[in-house]
């Protein structure tokens, strides 16, 4: 069997970093960097990230697309994507990691007002702030996935009192669940620090606007390390600039890279990070999609295949 | 058995909420507020934090010495203190859950190269930085009792390269072990973030040095959340100012409140906390001190006894 052609269409990613690691995971494998395709009726595989609309549409033998991240919003924007052919996500335990270590992270410097003391410190005020318990201080998690339900996990073994919004009702130890439209005012009410782990869909876009944040008790946090277009980044500053909203951490943004002009770099109370929260690992990322490849060639299912209806 | 009389010293320490604390503790606890102590000949208990030094001397029948926190130096710098009576430290499972908090996220701050995302924030840059893999950084906690190893515990569970520094050898799981002066620059040599829990006494007064720090990798961090006393302040920011050391956080001094006038207010590469990175809640303390009373009143023996030549 001739080793797998893999077209490698990933504009804005380090394509070195990846060459060498998609070489170690599947040696021999042979690697197209888009634009220069060779002879596209030899692609038998796509590793995709913000790839230019329609150059998937005219691979004659292309059998699976790989995300190279964990949203597939970013894919499916493509109107010309071949409708048969199975979209794979991205599921990497150490993406895992990396997004549950930003979320503690801020979650925590939260939790113990740390953009308080810092004001503190460039006043040169020596004051201990009251410090709650984590089990008085309730966590709000918007998708209970792979990444909001391993966040979830992390948070309660620091006692946190946390609670989870899904689509479907999920029973995970620890943690109150919450599903659906429904439900959601309920769960906001309910969430002193929301953090957003949804996938964006047409049901999940702009779902943080002015009508949902302000759902949330007065002096609530905001973590989102999802989508840009998850928020209605008009209605942010507003809430955050008459103290309904104590403070914001935004990893992404409706236009990446946040274009200068925007009002959130200099917001005093807006804590960005260039969409870095849980980057995709080359080598433990290469390692999955290799092992994805070889079950598609050996005729077995494929693991995270998108339910494109669904959105993800 | 007449209820016991404990000699509340504590002139720093709100002193409504640890009253209300220890009633509801011990009901018909008879608490007596210093300098306010009545009739001496009946104090049986006192509570301690930073009490003028020879109160404690003219107690003729004071059983036991409670300190309302894990640290006992302040305690023990009163040389008038009576030698025969025991000294109990605070050890306290919210005491605990407090200082892993802080610890793991200031880890976490640092790791995920947080300073450095702030200040591209401020010159309005999109970049995304190198990002190590937990088990790519090297953690070193100084001191592995009660809160050291639990730190190190936490910190395992993130999946870092922990090891920990300690009088006597110690074999806990996941972190490899450091023993005695003769292993501080073996262990320091391969420290990226070193994380200070140590008690303060004669041995270990000054460990924070230009020397110790200089054997730290360049561009290791230091995170000091025991005492002041460790630290040799003048030290510290020429290794700042010459990127040996990337940033410190600082939650205690050699005087506190930390001076007004003190460089450490506004050097751009310390995060400052006012000696709040563990708080004894007196809720759950007040239990805790509750609990040893009976035990002693029962003829039990008291749990967490200083060693007073150990100084710990
Ligand atoms: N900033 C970053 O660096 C970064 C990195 C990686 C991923 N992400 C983002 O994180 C997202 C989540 O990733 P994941 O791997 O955890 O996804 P996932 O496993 O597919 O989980 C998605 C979760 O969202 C819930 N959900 C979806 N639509 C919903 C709706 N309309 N109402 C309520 N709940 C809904 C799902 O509910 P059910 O369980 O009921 O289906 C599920 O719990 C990705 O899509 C991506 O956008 C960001
Ligand atoms: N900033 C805050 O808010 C805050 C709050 C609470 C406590 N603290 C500080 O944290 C300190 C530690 O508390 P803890 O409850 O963890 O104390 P602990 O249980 O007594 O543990 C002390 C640890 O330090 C080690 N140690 C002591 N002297 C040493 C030396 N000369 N060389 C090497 N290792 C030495 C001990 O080694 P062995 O195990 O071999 O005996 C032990 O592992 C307290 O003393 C206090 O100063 C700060």
């Amino acid at each position: 069997m001739k080793p797998p052609v893999l077209l490698y269409a990933c504009p804005t990613v380090d394509q070195k970093a990846w060459v060498e690691a998609l070489n170690a995971a599947w040696p021999g494998i042979d690697i197209r960097l888009w634009p220069d395709t060779g002879d596209k009726a030899e692609i038998d595989y796509a590793l995709v990230w913000k790839q230019p609309a329609g150059i998937l549409s005219d691979l004659p033998n292309l059998k699976v697309i790989f995300s190279l991240g964990a949203g597939v919003e970013h894919v499916l924007t493509d109107t010309t994507l071949p409708a048969d052919i199975p979209l794979v996500r991205m599921v990497d335990p150490t993406l895992v990691t990396g997004m549950v270590e930003f979320v503690v992270m801020q979650v925590l410097h939260y939790h113990r007002s740390m953009p308080d003391y810092a004001a503190q410190q460039r006043a040169g005020i020596w004051k201990q702030l009251p410090q709650l318990l984590p089990s008085e201080r309730r966590i709000g998690i918007l998708g209970m996935g792979e990444l909001g339900a391993a966040c979830a996990k992390a948070l309660t073994g620091f006692g946190f009192d946390v609670a989870g919004w899904s689509r479907t009702a999920k029973d995970v130890p620890g943690v109150r669940g919450f599903a659906g439209r429904e439900q959601l005012d309920a769960f906001l009410a309910q969430t002193d620090i929301l953090v957003c782990l949804l996938p964006l869909t047409d049901q999940t876009r702009g779902i943080l606007n002015r009508r949902t944040l302000s759902a949330l008790p007065r002096g609530s946090y905001l973590i989102n390390a999802a989508r840009g277009g998850h928020l209605v980044e008009d209605d942010l500053i507003p809430l955050l600039d008459a103290g309904h909203l104590s403070a914001a951490t935004l990893d992404v943004f409706a236009v990446e890279p946040l274009p200068v002009s925007h009002p959130f770099w200099t917001h005093p109370k807006i804590t960005l990070v260039p969409h870095a929260a849980a980057l995709t690992h080359p080598g433990t990322a290469s390692r999955i999609v290799a092992a994805n490849i070889d079950r598609h060639r050996r005729g077995e299912p494929l693991h995270n295949v998108v339910d494109r209806t669904r959105g993800y």
